[in-house]
C-alpha cells in the first residue's frame, strides 16, 4: 500500500475569502504576525497497486480532471510515507 | 516571510463521507486501484516575524484551538519553502 497525497490550492491571483476570514479571526483569538492565510484541500490517496511512475501519473491525471479545478486551483502530487498514528498531536 | 503549513485531516477511526464519496467516484470515472480516500484541509499561513521555535509553537496553539477540531482531527506543522510565487513578489 503506497500513500500519494494531492494538495489542492487556489492559484495565488485567486481571492481565498475561507483564507482571509482565517486571517481576520486571528488577532481577535490573540494570534498576532501571520500576514496571510490560504486554505485548500488535501487528499490522501491509499493506492493497491505497487508505485511506480505510471501509478504517480494516474495520480496526476485524477488531480487534474477531478480532483482540482485546474482553471482556478493549483495541485500537487507527492508520495508520503505512511503515518496514520501521530502520538504527539494525540491529547 | 517565512510560510507555515498546517495539515488537518479526520483521525483514522472517524468516518470521512468526502473522501469515500470521492473513492466511489474514482471507478466510475475510469480510475481503478484506489483503495481509500482521505479529505483534510491544508492551511497555508505566511507569518510576518522572523522564523523561530517560538514561532512554530504559536501556529501548533492557533492549530490546536483554532484550526483543527482536536476531538475529531489530528494536525501537522511543517516550515516549507514558498512554492507559489506571489504577483506582488514577481513585481
Amino acid at each position: 500500500m503506497a500513500r500519494v497525497v494531492v494538495d489542492v490550492m487556489l492559484k495565488p491571483e485567486i481571492l481565498d475569502p475561507q483564507g482571509q476570514a482565517v486571517q481576520r479571526a486571528l488577532p481577535r483569538l490573540g494570534f498576532d504576525g501571520v500576514a496571510d492565510v490560504r486554505q485548500g484541500k488535501r487528499f490522501e490517496l491509499e493506492l493497491a497497486d505497487p508505485l511506480d511512475e505510471a501509478a504517480i501519473e494516474r495520480v496526476r491525471e485524477m488531480a487534474r480532471t477531478f480532483l482540482a479545478n485546474t482553471v482556478i486551483e493549483d495541485f500537487t502530487v507527492r508520495v508520503e510515507e505512511p503515518v496514520h498514528v501521530r502520538p504527539e498531536e494525540r491529547l
